[in-house]
């Protein structure tokens, strides 16, 4: 068969985003479709410029374990217009290259973005078909069992939280240490730090976007743990917020186009609360290594970031437009997943939450039940570096 | 023969120390020496506690990729008087365990313990050998081409720098980003940063302690870099230090509105710096995941950890005492190194700094002579994980 493709990146990097580029390739070569792969460079800006770059699938950039996203991103809301200037500027470059199936490679903001392209080709009769391939850390794409990312930073973070609980073990009188992830809305990423439990580190506490937190509790919490161990293990998400849903700690009022603040910095805010009282105390901040390390790969995310690639190339093909991958799990003893669509516009702009019943009662911590979720998704092992010791 | 052995932690921990005890062990077994050998928890806690901890050598614990200190350590000073009831209990302590050397793993510190605890020997006319194993990642050992520990430290200092600045080529528009590496007092660990350069990313500002720090000349050099690049990419050690040689990181003006001294290092004083001038920038602390990750395992630093602790108990056997192994470069075209011994006097309490040659004229960043210097100890990769991903 004959089809000209064109696949880009979109909002926030993930470890294994250039992984997905590398399986739509894969599967492109598999099927022995006759035709051109072209890159969008910066997300949609290469369509809104009206320059595309075409990939030579047989020799695709060496990129399986590099952080970022290589081919760029942008955060940008298209204009939702289908007559707009950017609206005609997209389907003209669309028309330019004659191009068939579209790949947005993206989270529910990106998401945005593809249904945004689906209408503009409906409108001016193109018959284009777009499909979504998901990624991001955060995990918090609708209709979803997990999202390609997820894996690769949750093994981050669980790491790291036994470095720093391992390193902390080091004296007989610890610190009080505040780890703190990614996660703007949702806590999975803070919740894996969990995972440390099962090499006898657990957290004493774990603090998730998903429920309210209460400052003074907390810094009690600390110090009664503090006393009675001697150090005290905190793991909190970037996006915990009050009960009136204020961000706790905002490094700054600046705020996105798609109206998100930006968060950081919790983890020094509160530790120069605990520190206060006299506690040596850390504040770590994995910050954007957690998204973007070539640290620990994560094989099964590897492999399911190019699946729900390959997936898309064939919804694709089946006639499938409007849509995204999702990976959902299988009901059977042995982990297992399976790819299938779902309507774009149900994943646009919404987030998933923390299942509640992962949370513990006190809301502070993280239900054991979280790990038989959580500790699948990490598996596989690898080194991502050269033979120099570089990524 | 016979022989009983000691060993303890000292000090701040490194990625391999441990890896150090097993050299230890091993060696111990290979030349079949009847006896046994001991611990001290908590570094010379145990010893002033008058309780070792012994170890079956024949199945020593699985610590050979473990972060932290396995066996606790400390940061204490030992009272120079050789009558005093701390030398008092340490000389019980030996003479009730029937030790014959004893093996300190430590750093410059550490090494005043070692010399400490040979004068304690040598006024009780105890037989005892002291022979210190070197250990940090500072690099600051007296008389060493390089320490256990800095080559594993060196290598999450280089691919640390290599994921953040491959994260922000993902936007068009990128940020400055100002890395923090430990390093108290030598710049070895910053300098590190120079191998992102193999990869195409090299730092555009390496700061160290030994260049005094001018604030309005890096905010200058930002500023312009930022501007004419739209990033910014600098590398910061957490020691650097003003003309008068006041650490930068605990300048007054670190305190908030609240009068909350910040906990986050000098890069968060930094980046709120440059922030002030309209300038996306973003602080990434590596903090104790510097010298504690498990993440990308040095199989040549390993390798030495284990070498130099063997190399210690042949000197021990063979008379040597007082003194602590050096791990010497050999003047050749191949890498390799010679272990050999050096009074402990010459190194306790001493620090190496980054030699001048290897900074640049300007003084903001290094040298490409350095790489030669430092690529050759991050090599050798492995996973240190189990089947489940976790260390």
């Amino acid at each position: 068969m004959n089809a000209n493709i064109l696949y880009f990146q979109s909002g926030g990097p993930t470890s294994v985003i250039n992984a997905s580029f590398l399986g739509l390739v894969e599967e492109y070569r598999r099927q022995n479709i006759q035709g051109h792969v072209y890159v969008s460079r910066f997300g949609i800006d290469g369509l809104l410029q009206g320059k595309l770059e075409e990939i030579d699938i047989h020799n695709p950039p060496d990129i399986l374990f590099r952080p970022g996203a290589y081919f760029g991103s942008a955060r940008l809301r298209l204009d939702p217009d289908p007559q707009s200037d950017q609206a005609l500027n997209v389907i003209k470059t669309l028309q330019d290259y004659a191009i068939d199936y579209v790949f947005p490679n993206g989270g529910n903001d990106s998401m945005d973005t593809a249904a945004k392209l689906s209408a503009y080709a409906l409108f001016h009769h193109l018959p284009l078909r777009v499909v979504g391939i998901p990624k991001t850390i955060d995990n918090d794409l609708y209709g979803c069992d997990h999202t390609p990312g997820f894996g690769t930073a949750a093994k981050f973070v669980a790491n790291a939280t036994l470095s720093v609980a391992m390193d902390d073990a080091t004296y007989k009188q610890g610190r009080v240490n505040i780890i703190e992830t990614m996660g703007r809305d949702s806590g999975f990423l803070a919740a894996s730090s969990i995972l440390a439990s099962l090499k006898g580190y657990a957290p004493d506490y774990i603090y998730v976007p998903e429920v309210p937190f209460v400052l003074q509790e907390f810094l009690d919490k600390c110090a009664k743990t503090y006393k009675e161990k001697g150090r005290c293990l905190v793991v909190v998400s970037e996006g915990i917020r009050d009960k009136n849903g204020e961000l706790i700690a905002t490094s700054s009022s600046r705020e996105d186009v798609f109206g998100h603040r930006q968060v950081g910095g919790v983890s020094s805010f509160l530790a120069s609360l605990v520190e206060k009282h006299g506690i040596k105390t850390r504040a770590i901040e994995l910050s954007v290594l957690n998204r973007a390390s070539c640290f620990l790969p994560c094989l099964r995310d590897i492999e399911e970031a190019k699946g729900a690639a390959a997936f898309a190339l064939n919804s694709s093909i089946h006639g499938q437009s409007g849509c995204m991958v999702c990976i959902l799990r299988e009901e059977r003893d042995e982990y297992a997943v399976r790819y299938q669509t779902r309507d774009i516009r149900d994943i646009a702009n919404r987030v998933v939450y923390l299942p509640k019943h992962y949370i513990n009662a006190s809301g502070d911590n993280i239900d054991a039940r979280y790990i038989a979720y959580c500790l699948p998704l990490i598996q596989g092992n690898a080194t991502s570096l050269d033979e120099n010791g570089l990524i």
